[in-house]
């Protein structure tokens, strides 16, 4: 059979998945006894130590289909955020979300608009519906471009998607930014906030949660999966006017997220001095790792999310210097995937594995 | 912000999900003890005992993406069905293979072909893709019209999507007439052949499961929800031509399914004592089941799944029947969206619920 030629044309343009190594498989070929993963922005410190009773009860009905609406977490999301229950839906993940609006709100030839380095799953989901992407340079500072992102919105354009923090730069719009945004997009062009890194961001002062400034063609997007660590279980949440969630439903899997996902995701939703705890640590090692940068005229962005961005001078340099970290244990991201090609993503992790990133830093970096 | 100007219309055409009740708002409400489950043809037993260690051990680091091709639990499944790794594709259960399937493989104006009687997911996935389906009336006998179906290809025709066993119905297609599909499909047609019922069908002497009479272009779908008791974790998988995985795999999200579900999948697929005891259940149960409905003169469909479909005067009988049982506390599943609104679908239970059941219907049965 021709794979090929019964294919559509936006389906042959992605590129194959290809899995990265695995924790073990790094081990094993390097012969090392220390692995320090600071490659996806996950929470070092684990989850909450709450989460565990909370699936072990599920496991007694786990035979049955999960909740559909997640009602429980719904409700609880909805009162913290002082909103209603119909203004909130959850799913597997931000990428999920992203999928479902990228399978809901276009037609046929209509595009959606961005910036040329934001997160990867945004492109890969518009990819795989078709979507036309229109993608806008971000600033010499790596942020979003609030008036190119206007000037390049026309008559098709269905959908706006910002990262707010951004990732993987870490840079975000201000409040002034955000709200030139917010009032400069047409009303019937959908705008996209993902809000991944919100629990990182929110203490900074002149940060603007959406929640804040919000009108009715905004679409919120929340993890579970970053500072309250459970990105193993594949959960987060939309905030939208209740029109465009009850449209979101319709194309949202009928039982996602997991049984289990919902319980762990509502045991850690309450347990706030975790999630102060992963804040601290964050905040604390990315001071740190600015001193040791600045130390050895290192480039880098400073950031509100969970990771910093280096800016190595070329790609060759970045592929060279992750690939030399890896061989001491430092599992790092590359990111030309999210249009950066000559930088290099660290997530900020445990005190033990920044020093691990530091040691390894000084055997193997070459300015 | 007028919702309905900005959407597409196969989106506006598809109906707002409305959940069900759960078992605690069914005990509230007609104020009862016991509830039987007996609507989703989930497995009444539960799951493996072997399924909380291997979660457990999990959670350790939950705040880890999951694999993205779940590698263990992928060679399990390769080796057990004597195929390659690169043939099997884990996601996060069939409904979600159904919806990788119809964002995959439609180029514009293609069609699918299948019954008017089979899994809602397919219609609802269709749907959601725009994707035009022919639906071919079902026969007699409730069962996929293999001469019909061959009929309604045409050359816009992208798949045809069978269950077999067959869900609502529990009928199934002989291996004759299984052959005789397959051979009649043009080559560049895929099918689909669901077989979420698979393990309590397998030993039925004329049931020919997919992978014994393989061609190129058939993709076989199973599931860990039915009688490996796990639908809370949601994961399923196809097995099909590696050529065909790979183009899955694009339009898989990247970290589905999760992390606890694979594990799970994993310890339950190596019990196959569980399993025994589960398909021995429900074949019990149907036996049960029979003979009551012969002794009640009630019209059904002997099954080869764990469910057994009544068949009633007409659709105002099928809803009073089911509202008046789950009044008594057995919940029963009406399959008016599987296209048979005069018939309802009864899940085969445990003995206890079984004796529920037959108590509940001799109350409320009119024939």
């Amino acid at each position: 059979m021709n794979v090929d030629k019964i294919l559509p044309e936006n389906i042959k343009r992605l590129k194959p998945y290809v899995a990265g190594k695995t924790i073990a498989e790094v081990k094993n070929k390097y012969n090392l006894d220390t692995i320090s993963k600071l490659a996806s922005n996950e929470n070092r410190l684990g989850c909450s130590v709450r989460v565990k009773d909370a699936v072990l009860s599920v496991l007694n009905n786990i035979q049955d289909y999960p909740d559909p609406v997640a009602q429980q977490l719904r409700h609880a999301i909805a009162k913290r955020n002082d909103i209603e229950e119909s203004e909130v839906m959850l799913a597997a993940g931000s990428e999920s979300i992203i999928s479902i609006l990228c399978r809901t709100f276009f037609k046929e030839n209509e595009n959606a608009v961005t910036a040329d380095a934001t997160f990867v799953g945004f492109f890969v989901q518009a990819g795989v519906q078709g979507i036309a992407l229109k993608k806008v340079p971000v600033t010499e500072e790596y942020k979003f471009d609030v008036d190119a992102i206007l000037n390049a919105i026309d008559s098709e354009t269905k959908m706006v998607y910002i990262a707010n923090p951004n990732n993987p730069t870490g840079t975000y719009l201000t409040g002034e930014e955000y709200r030139r945004l917010i009032d400069g997009v047409p009303e019937d062009v959908l705008i996209i906030a993902d809000e991944a890194y919100y629990e990182y961001a929110v203490n900074t002062p002149d940060y603007l949660p959406a929640l804040d400034y919000r009108k009715d063609n905004v679409i919120i997007l929340r993890t579970f999966s970053k500072a309250y660590g459970l990105a193993g279980f594949r959960i987060g949440y939309a905030i939208a006017h209740s029109d465009l969630i009850t449209e979101m439903l319709k194309t949202k899997l009928t039982f996602e997220p997991t049984a289990p996902a919902q319980a762990a995701a509502l045991a850690a939703y309450d347990d706030i001095d975790f999630l102060s705890k992963s804040v601290d640590l964050v905040n604390e090692g990315k001071e740190r790792l600015y001193r040791f940068f600045d130390e050895h005229n290192v480039s880098f962005k400073p950031s509100i999310s969970n990771s910093v961005m280096m800016i190595l001078k070329d790609e060759k340099a970045a592929i060279n210097f992750t690939d030399e970290m890896l061989k001491k244990g430092v599992i790092l991201r590359r990111i030309n995937a999210f249009g950066l090609p000559n930088c290099v993503r660290i997530t900020i992790g445990k005190e033990s594995e920044m020093t691990h990133f530091e040691e390894s830093f000084k055997e193997v970096y070459r300015n």
